[in-house]
Formats: C-alpha cells, sequence, structure tokens
C-alpha cells in the first residue's frame, strides 16, 4: 500500500482500530510485564494463500512504537503456504503483545480477499475478462479490501459514489428512461468521468448505445440475453456483466465474451485467511 | 443497539463510513435528480436468517437527514424468509440513494454474522454450553459485530483488552509460568476483573486451579484431555474450549461440560446475508 | 449545495471555521448582551455579481442554532444588483452577531468566484467551449470554490488526485514518455478513469492520439500550434486548452475549436463580492 | 511560522487539505511510479513579490514523509524576482508529485498577500500609520493568512471575536449607545482586553473618548470628518481608519493622523503570486 | 453558560467525557432495563455553597437524548442550601443512569470552585479589588473552569497564552530587561493587546512605568514592598497582586490598594461540592 | 504511565489541553524570542509530597518539539521534598517557555491525587483493606488520575460503565430487587465480568450473598451494621465500604474487616501538589 494513502487515509483507521481494543491499556500484558524488554515474534502462516497487507500490519506495530522493526520474509500478492513464516517482528515485547490482534485482524481479512480474488481470477484464465469488485465492502475498510483485491489480481471498480457515474434502475426511473438518465449524467458529472449504465434487457442495452454509454453493464441477465447484449454493443461500450455470478456458472460467462464481471463477494464474503503470531522470546 | 451506544460509539464510524463513500457528492444521484422529492423504498430480504442491524441501518439514513422515517416490519433477531419485506423507508429520494449501500453494508454483514452465529447455537441446542465470540472482528467493527453475534443467541467475550484479563502462552511465558501470571494479573489489574488463562495440557490446568484463576481456557485440547481437565477443574473454575471448533467436532465437544466454547469464526468469517432496497417510487 | 456533501463535507469544515473566529467566546456580543433576544437581520449586496453559496451562508449560523431561520430572496446563480437585499435572517441577536463574520466571509468569497466565472463564461458566448477550474483552489475550500464555479456557469474539472487521471510533464518524464505513461495509466487506474495527458507540442499530441489519450490538455500552446493540434486530434479525443488564457486572448482561442478551456484564476484569483448585514433590530 | 503553532494550529489544517486533494489515492503518479525513487524538484518564482510561507510549504511535503529535505534559496519577507530560485525539494518523487499542488496553493496564496500588503505599506511610507488586517480571511485559513500580513509589513489586528473587543453599530445599538456599551464592556471582558468603539460620526468619537475607549475606529468617515475626529481625541485613545480605503485616497487618509489603517482587502482580494515546481529529475 | 461557547467549545468535551465513562455501553444499566421507560430524578444539594455549571449538567444528559427535559429550581450563581433541590431531570431512565456520572463530575466541580471562589471574594468585600484566575486550571476544563470563576464572583484573567501578554521572569531575563521585554511585546503583539508584566522589585516595577506597562504584577512582593510599588505606579498603571495569597493575609494585601488579587487555588485546589441525583421512579 | 496508552489515550487529550492554552501562538515568549535557542529548566518540588505523572510533564514538551530531552531526578511513586529537583528540562526555550504552564498542570494534579492517596493509604498501615478510586474522576482526566492513584498506592475500581457492573439503588429499584438484578446482570453481562451490588442494610446483604454477588458494597452503614455484614458475607464475596470515610473515621472502618474501602475524594477534592520550573538559562 501506497506510503502516502497510509499516512493520509490508513493511520486514522488503524489508531481507532487501536481505540477500539485498547479503551484505557492492555491490563494482561501491563500486569505480567512490570518491566518492558526487547524480544521478537515470528508471523506464521496457517493455512495457503495471496498474503496482503503486510505494510498495515507493520503499520499496526510502528504506530504504537516507532522503534519497532518488521523483517518481511514475504510479499505481498506471494502464493504463501501453511506454516511458512512471513515475517518477524522485533520490539518492545509489551507492543508485541498489545498490537497483535488488531495487526492479525487486518492482515487476515486483506489475505483472505486476496485469496478469494485470485481464486476467481484462475477461474477466469485464458480469456481476456478482467474481475472488478463492487462499493459492498466494510465499513471503514473499503481502502484495504480494494488494495486486497489487486493483490490478488482483481481490478477495482469506482472507488466510491464521487468519482464514478454509475446509473442503476432507480436513477433511469428517476430520470425517467435510460437515454435521459445518460444526457442528465453527462451534463452534470464532470467531464473525466466516465458514464455506466445498468441494463436489464436488451432494449435498455440499445438505448444506452445509442445515448453513447462508456459502459453498459449486463445485470443478472441469462447467458443468451447476454450473449446477445454483446453483440449488439458491438465494442461501442464496455461491457460488465454483473449478478449471481457463481463459481459454477462464471466459465460459460467467461465465453460470451464481456470485458468486466464484477464480484460483491470479493470483499463481502471471503473468509479469512488464518495467521499467527508465535514463538515470541526475549532478544 | 442501545441508543446511547449509537450516538456515543456508532455514530462516529457511520458518519467516517459515509465520507469513505461520499468524499464529495453522490455524482449519479445528483445528476438525474436536480430537485429532490419525496419518495419509499422497501428493505427486501434475499435469503433466509436472523435479521440484526435494523437501527444500525435506520440511522445511516437518518444522519443524512433526519426526515427520513423507517418503518420496520421485522425486529432484530428474527429469523425472516427469502422474499420477506423488513422495513420500509420514507423521505427525500437523494437520500435514499445515496444512502443505500453504506446501510445495506451494515446491515448485510451484521445479519451474516447473526445468522451463522445463530447456526452454531443451534448445533449446541439441548446442553449448557454457550457460545462465545472472541476478538478476532473486523476492525472499526467490533461494537456492531458483538451486538450481531448476541442477536445471533451468542454471548459476548470480553470487549477489548482493557476490560478483561486473559493470560495467555505468550503471557504465562514472560511471568515464568501459570501460577505467577495469575499472581501478578491478580496485583494489578482493578479487583473488579476475573482473571482468565490458557491453557494447553493438564499441567497448567491443575496449576491454574490451585492459583485460583476465575476462568480456565482449554486450548486447542484433543477432547480426551478437554474432558480430564473439566474433571480436574471440579466446577473450581469456569472452563472455555478454544480453537478448531468445526461443525463436525462441536457435538463431541458439547458432551464433554465445558461451560463455554469460543469461535473466531463468529465475526472473521461468517458470509453475509444478503438484502436490497427494492421498488423505489415517489410518493 | 446538496444537503448530503453538506452534512458530510461543509460541515465539519464550518464548525471549524467557526471555531477560528470563536475560541472561548464572542466577548464584545456577550458583553452588551447579558439576557439573548430575538430580532432579524438583512443581507445586502453592495457590489452587482452573482450570487452563491446562500445555503452555506445560512448553515453558519443554523450550526450555531437550529432556531435561525433564514428566509431568502435570491437564489444561486441570479444576477444580484448594488442595494439589492438578499436574505432575512431571523432568530436569537447573539447568535447573528456571533455567526455574521464567518457566514459572509464564505458567501463573500463563493460569489467572487461565480461573479467571475461568469464573466469568463460569457465570453466564451457563442461557441460551444466549456470553462473548467482546476485544483488551483485555496486548501479546505475546494467543495465550495468548485461549487461556486458551477454556479457561475462553469464547469468542473476532476476534483482531485484521486478521481481523475492527468498525466503531466512530470509523469510523463518518469514513465519515459507519452505513449508509455497512457498504457500504464490503463493499466493501473480504476477503468472507469478517462485518462487526460498534457502536451506542450505535436509530437506529443501525435503520441496521445496514438495511445488512446481520452482527453488531450495542449498546455501553454501558441494559438497557431494549438490549431494544427485540433486538426491532428480529429475528434479521437477531447480537448483542453490550459495556461496563459487571459480576457484578451479567450476570444482567439476561442475560434479554435478546442472543447474545454481551464483556468485556475477562477479559484485563485478572484475578489470577493461585496456583501453585508445591516438593519439589526429586535423583533 | 513558529513551529509549535505550525504542530498545535497548522498541522491539522494542512492534513485536512491534503486529504481534500488525495482522498483514496494519487493515480496518475502511483500509476507511473510502480516503484518509488528518489529526486527533486525546484520551487521556482514565475512573478515579482513577496514571499510568504516557505515552512508550511515544506511542512506539507514533511508531514506526508519526513525524509523529504526542503533547502530554502530564499526567506519569508524576501522581494523576489520572476525566474528566481527559492528552494530545492528533495526526496521520494511520488511524494513531490503528490504534494505539489496542495503545498503550492499554500504558498501562493500566502505570498499573494504578503506581495499586495507590501504594496500598501509602501504607499504608507514616510507616515507613522501601520497597516493592519481585518478577520474578512479565507475560512480555516486565517492563520496563514494573518501570518502572511506581517510578513508583508502589516500588523495584525484582533484575531478571533474571543481576543479582541469591537463594538460595532448593532453592539451599540443593543446596549443603548457608546457609552453603555463601553462600561458593559469593561465589566465583562477580562481587564486584559483593550476595548475599541467603532464610530461614526462625531458625537459618537466625543462620547467614547469620554466612556474611555482605549481604541476608537473611524469607519467609513470622509476625510474631514475625520480629520476633526483626530483633532478630538487628542491622543486619549489610539485610532484606527476604516472603509473604503482604496490606493487612490490612502494618501489622502495618511495625512490626517490617524494611527492605523485597517483593510479586510488585504486578505480577501489578494490575488495569487504566480509559482511552480519544476525540472524533476532523479537523483 | 453561553449556548454557542456549548456548542463549539463545551460540546466536544463532554462528548470525549462520556466517551471516557462509556467505552462500549452502559451494562448495568442495560442490564436491568431490557425496555427503556420514561422516568425523574431530583439534583439535590448534599452541602451549602454556590451552583454553577447547571447548562453544563443538562448539556450531558441532552447530547445523549434530546428528549430529556432539565426543569431547574436553581440557577447558576445562586446560594444553595444542603438538602435543597436543584433540578428534576426528566426522560428515558436509561440515560438518566447513563448520563448521571459524567454530569454530576462536571456539576460538583464547577461548583466547587464557585463556592470557595465567592469565599474568597467574601473576603474582599468593602474593598474596591477584583479577585483573578489564573492559567492554572485543569487541562480540557478551563472554558468550565473560567465560567466557574466569575458565577462565583471573580474576574477572568487572560483565557491562554494567545489572547493576554504577560511578561514574566524568564521572558524579560531572555529579553534582556524590563523595558527591553516590554518594546518588544509592544513591537510584535497585536496592538489590541495591553501589556502586562511580572515585577519582583521596586527597580522592576519603576522601569516597567516608564516603559508603560498597562499591567503591572507584583509578584510575592512583602505587604510593604508591595504598598510602596502602588504609590511609585501612582495610577499609571493597573496593578495585579499575584503568590502566596491565604485567607490569613489577604485583608492585609486588601488593604494595600492594588487593582487585582489573582489566585491559582481558585481553580486548582478547590473542593466540589457534593450533589447528588436521588429519588429516581418512572413516570 | 504506559507508552501505548500514552500514545493511544493521553496524545490526543494532551494536545487538546495545549490547543486550549495556545489557540493562535504563545504572544508573551515569540514576542521577547525573535530567535529560538536552546536553554535548560528545572523542575523543583515546591512541597512535599509524592510525585505522580513526570512522563505526562515530558510528553506535553515532546509533543510540542520531539528534540526536547527531559533528565529525571526522581521517579513517579517517589517521596519528594520541598526543594527537591525533580528533572532538568533541555531544548528551544520557546517550547520551554510554551509548554510550561500545560506540563505543571498536569503533574500537579496528579502529584497532588497521589499526595493524597498515599496520605489515606497510610491510615490503614497494618491492615489488608486496599484503597480504592471511583467513577468520581474530573472529565477528560480519568486516565491520568486513575494512574496517579496507583503511585500514590491506591488501587482502582472499575474503570468505567463499559468494563465493570455496579448495580446501585437505581438499578435494583429498576429491576425490582436485589437477586433480581443480580440474575439480570448475570444474564446479560459478558461472563467476564464480576457482579458487584450496593447493599444499604443487612437484608439487602443476605438477598446478595443468596444470589451470587461477586462483590458487596455496604453502602453508607454504621460501623456496627457494617460488622454484621461482614460476618453475615463471611468470604462468601469481596467486601467494598462506600460513602463518608473520613480520616477520624476511617480507622473504625479499618477494622471491620472489609475487604475495600472506596473514597471519591482521591480523585474529586485532592489539592494540588506545587511544584515550578525555575533557573531557566541558555546552554
Amino acid at each position: 500500500m501506497n506510503q502516502i494513502t497510509m499516512k493520509l487515509q490508513a493511520d486514522p483507521l488503524l489508531l481507532s482500530a487501536l481505540r477500539e481494543d485498547i479503551t484505557s491499556e492492555d491490563v494482561s500484558t501491563n500486569a505480567i510485564m512490570p518491566q518492558d524488554c526487547r524480544g521478537e515474534v515470528e508471523l506464521l502462516c496457517k493455512q495457503d494463500g495471496i498474503i496482503a497487507g503486510l505494510d498495515v500490519f507493520a503499520r499496526v506495530f510502528t504506530l504504537l512504537d516507532e522503534t519497532i522493526v518488521v523483517t518481511y520474509e514475504a510479499a505481498d500478492g506471494e502464493e504463501v503456504r501453511q506454516g511458512q513464516r512471513l515475517a518477524i517482528v522485533r520490539g518492545s515485547i509489551r507492543t508485541l503483545l498489545s498490537g497483535e490482534r488488531v495487526a492479525l485482524n487486518y492482515l487476515q481479512r486483506m489475505s483472505g480477499i486476496a485469496t478469494y480474488t485470485h481464486h476467481v481470477v484462475q477461474l477466469l484464465q485464458g480469456t481476456k475478462i478482467r474481475l472488478l469488485d463492487t462499493r459492498k465492502t466494510t465499513p471503514n475498510m473499503r481502502i484495504f479490501e480494494k488494495y486486497a483485491v489487486t493483490v490478488g489480481g482483481g481490478c477495482n471498480h469506482r472507488y466510491n459514489l464521487s468519482d464514478g457515474v454509475l446509473l442503476k434502475d432507480n436513477h433511469i426511473g428517476a430520470a425517467g428512461g435510460v437515454a435521459e438518465a445518460i444526457r442528465m449524467a453527462r451534463a452534470y458529472a464532470p467531464f473525466v468521468r466516465k458514464i455506466e449504465v445498468e441494463t436489464e434487457n436488451l432494449d435498455m442495452v440499445r438505448e444506452a448505445v445509442a445515448a453513447g454509454a462508456d459502459i453498459i453493464m449486463l445485470d443478472n441477465m441469462p447467458p443468451a440475453m447476454m450473449k446477445e447484449a454483446v453483440r449488439l454493443i458491438a465494442g461501442r461500450a464496455e461491457t460488465e456483466c454483473s449478478g449471481n455470478i457463481t463459481e459454477e456458472n462464471i466459465r460459460t460467462v467467461a465465453t460470451i465474451g464481456v470485458d468486466y464481471i464484477s464480484s460483491g463477494a470479493l470483499t463481502h464474503s471471503a473468509p479469512i485467511m488464518d495467521l499467527s503470531l508465535k514463538h515470541l522470546h526475549r532478544i
């Protein structure tokens, strides 16, 4: 993760997470460590997968104590194996103990997302289709989760409501039709925005192409309809397939020729990757 | 969720999540709604499960606009069915559109946790065992996730490092033994804290009982050892079974007679419950 | 200004500005008003121009006291005349006095920008060229200043570094050329971003067109070169003219056929519009 | 700018400004710089004037990355010339690119104010009159703008409503007269405050003198009346001339013998000084 | 306390204090009140004294729940008696229970300060001397403590380092003498500031008068020296007596003719006034 | 004070306190120190007592300027004597002057609490009774005041409403009785919480014992009743004596055999310990 994003966006969230876990002090640690001393602990992998978020993991410790040193033995995006050592963390034992859980909570979730994304990307191998995330992220975790998707080989869709235009059914309804919605968006949005429209049938697709949509989302369409939609669009807009993509049907979808497939599950339902800090000892 | 907790703890997090999703404005909505107008939209369930977080869902909207009214047709903890309408949200259509994703992101995750917790609690039915969560929560989501666990029928373990003492392997190592760790914790911690110790074998269990631990965690023990531990403890401390509890082995564990089973998966790996806002129309 | 943007983005800045002006209390007002009482005051225009920011003006008062009522007699975007009454503010006299300066500081600056933008837009009348702002805004005022530009008839360029791609000379240098910079940006940026490139000569223009840039900025080019650039691009990318646009040369530029002209002066050097609160009296 | 003020007051505003410009990441820079590397860039002056805010400019970069080093070749308050190099900034090229706009936005505005202030101060040369700023500053910019005024040779009036007493027409009206307003202010305000009163005619001036005002503001008075006011006051209070001071009439006012002239334009309408970062290269 | 100060300065501190006392939820209250219901409780005085801070007390509750209503039966500054009922608080019983301690912690401390200040002011009755506070306040409590001093009949000295000039021994030493320190302060400080100087002997007093100090502090002087100092000053500056004022010697000091006596003890050592919430019942 | 608690909890409060004292700049210091230079100053004790808070004192300076170095000549908990030098602070003289008051305000209050606590603990010497604090702390000072209590030899009761259960008269009333309140608390509270109940008579004590309370508070009981209560409880619960403990009656109470005595006065009414910074000189 970029160091500027870390300072500006991540740091306040990491501090908030640390304050969530330590509202006055770490009673257990302070009880058994009346005097602080230096030690080291190993970050171990308890499951195969793609590691993501090592800088975030390290930053949790250095926010608590700038003298903590994390020595990486793996890098974000690497396929790691159960039992593999990924890093050594050295410094004040109190800090190692007090920061452990928050650091792991970030790393486990991010690695879980990268692992699951990587798995889905594998299913698309051999096609030109790119896998997209959505805005179905965990609140106050988007910066971390979107990063984890890219580590896993996926691509980011818009970051939020302010930096991308996506006209959904409710927008189209409010505007009074696909063409009118596109026209209004083009007039209103900063000109650097592409206009994406969600379509549910071929009439909407035709209208979107005619109105000059930059991206057309094919939402919950049966494969045959999707195929016809891609034919109709004929490269005049980028195409995104969305909705009900499962491991079972993704290969079918992959043959249809859409440019992108988006999946909320990447961020909202990936299980974590199991990791732990072990072998703490004084140095 | 208690209204005071909502104001003091949840509100700043909800605002932060809204600012994550709207850094300047909702371009799509503002483009197609040059004039605001009133409407209503339905919260629909797309999956069976236990609903949790309706007040949080509503609060996202009322933080944006205090005139939004949410009429509930279900209550937290209720078993809901696919297709069921859970609430109607009425007010400014702009707000309905702009707040939708953040409101659903909270509700889906909380309901997913409640649903999964409820499922595991069912497996323990007929026993006196209570199901506990852990600190393996999503950063900046703990207040919501711990609440969802209770909605699903689980119990909360300590909230964080400051309000509970749990002496783990690393603490015991640093203190120089189970008995010494307990002694140090009792001397240091506010007297209102119970002292919990993590044990990995029967010697540690015996030492913990002798040293007067209030709660003894049996960590990753095979069933036979756990059984012997419970026998040794003989009610002199509460017992918590932790580690590698799966749907497969939980019935076995349940017969052993521990008081509590804790599971990180409740909060770190429950998939979301699918929900959506549909049928937006003007009123 | 949209009410959601007001709550999420503007409110914290307005409160910060109020705290800048009142670090403990408004000593003068509290000294002469030992008892609070209700009054009203008129917002008067002391200069012709385009008014912008009335909701922000009102919000300053209602943040201090939700019972303040502002009755508008003009609307954002309206041409107003010296001496014209634009609004009446009613409520606690203490609040009217204590909030006056901050409310006017926002309104005067925003109206100054709208007025100046409107003036430049007039110069482009009869052409299809749209006038753009830049990121040369006052720190912590962007949301207000970009809004004021639209009120004055201008269009917004990207909001910030995160929601638009603009490859400048330094980026192109770092990438090793126009084509390579565009290729890298397309690979890295979320696919919803258009790619804009800054060019300084015709070779760069040709390279940008060939590499598929969505928008080509013609930076500081002499009119003849700009004309040739537009001819070369031939509609394959949108064109933005930037740099050294003055009131004198803008008509010349306007005949060249670029799509957009951007001007930092709209936000960094527009003088304020003079406004005042007068005729305070009890009611 | 004093380093303590920088830490306590400026830093939070600078961070807020950086977050305004980078809500997730600097997409353009990160796209073309997959690996960070070190470089340097020159701060160049594109216009003659008085430079102000170099420490603020530098602080924007060091807040992003504490290893950035800024080598000054000019100092605040210096008259600088078009083409002159003012500083070299060295460090991570990513940081140089991502921080550039915010750093310049501050420096350009502050230098613009210093330049304009210096210009007006020159007009008063040969008199004992001191030039004052007002509270007509840009919201959330006061600390920077008031500092820039002093760099340009002006003096600061009160910082805000809490640290100075200034009884204006509305206060006097509410109190029921000049004398009563002064009496109330003296009774209420901390005794370390001087009492300043705004007067519009000679009767008010007489009343203010009699009531013991420390400072008397002569507001929008014609030169003859102002002259008579100064004569009446006869050194028993300091005098401040305010309102409608233009470059044309300031020499006339200067001969009248007031102690201070205040001007809102110093902070609300000074155009920026044009500056840029050029010649970025790796080192 | 002024409502604007309450919103801008007090509210963030009150919320911070509430979050200090409720980091997740009020476990005891929520346990025994599964359903919220309305009730009322009485604010009773357990000690004679001067009540101060009723609006702050009420605000703690209304920040938690805007439907709480506090009916006052006393007003700030009133002498109250043990056993007297000062207010009734009505609304959600959960809020009454959860807000009680923080509300009382503010009210008890503020009333303690007002009571002690009032006591010392009584000792000065019959003289023209005004009693001042200092900056020896509890961190993050200044706005409340300085207000309490005025409620008790004292006057506020400067609010902080930014709004008043006080040249102490260390400043004088650094400047190289009393006269030089005054000259530097007059040149540097905004002209609305009075210049106060701390003196320890008659030479310093003479120098301060000659240099035109507005206020002269007589620090830790024996009564005879103080008397001589007042004679020397002869009304050319205001005089403040500071240091080691006790209940015993204050009458002696009071006869000397200084204008002000300042006392840090008002805010740093006043014991609280005992108050409690009693007779909670449902309504 | 633990360094992690310092970073997470103390730092934001220290910065807030510094901003309370410096809203724009330290005018006096900056006036007489146009150029910064290095110096040192001594922390002197002006009163006998127990010193507490040296790290907090030092942190105030290092937050302003990380190059300040504090050399301790005493440690928290040490009995110090009038005239003793406790530390030397070295670094920028501006910082020494500007941070002095806030640093001392913390240290004086914390040392005052430690001193008073130590005094009361002395009165209990020879007994096994431990002295407890309460939640009657100064708002936004709890982390500092509770720490000072431990430095003085006292013990901390619960930190706040979220980390301890204490069922008071109002809770018991709402629940419908002691037994029911305990039952509800046990069902609701995380199982790591001990349940404490406040009792006012022997019936309540009996009911509390029968219901399995972990801790029984004997509130405002006459000594004879307290004695009988302790006899009834017979070690089945811990006992805490609360209310109206004075220096006079504490020895009587001490003979009764309760485990704990709690006293709000430790934090709400301890006078400060007088300390000062002296002998500033350049180095």
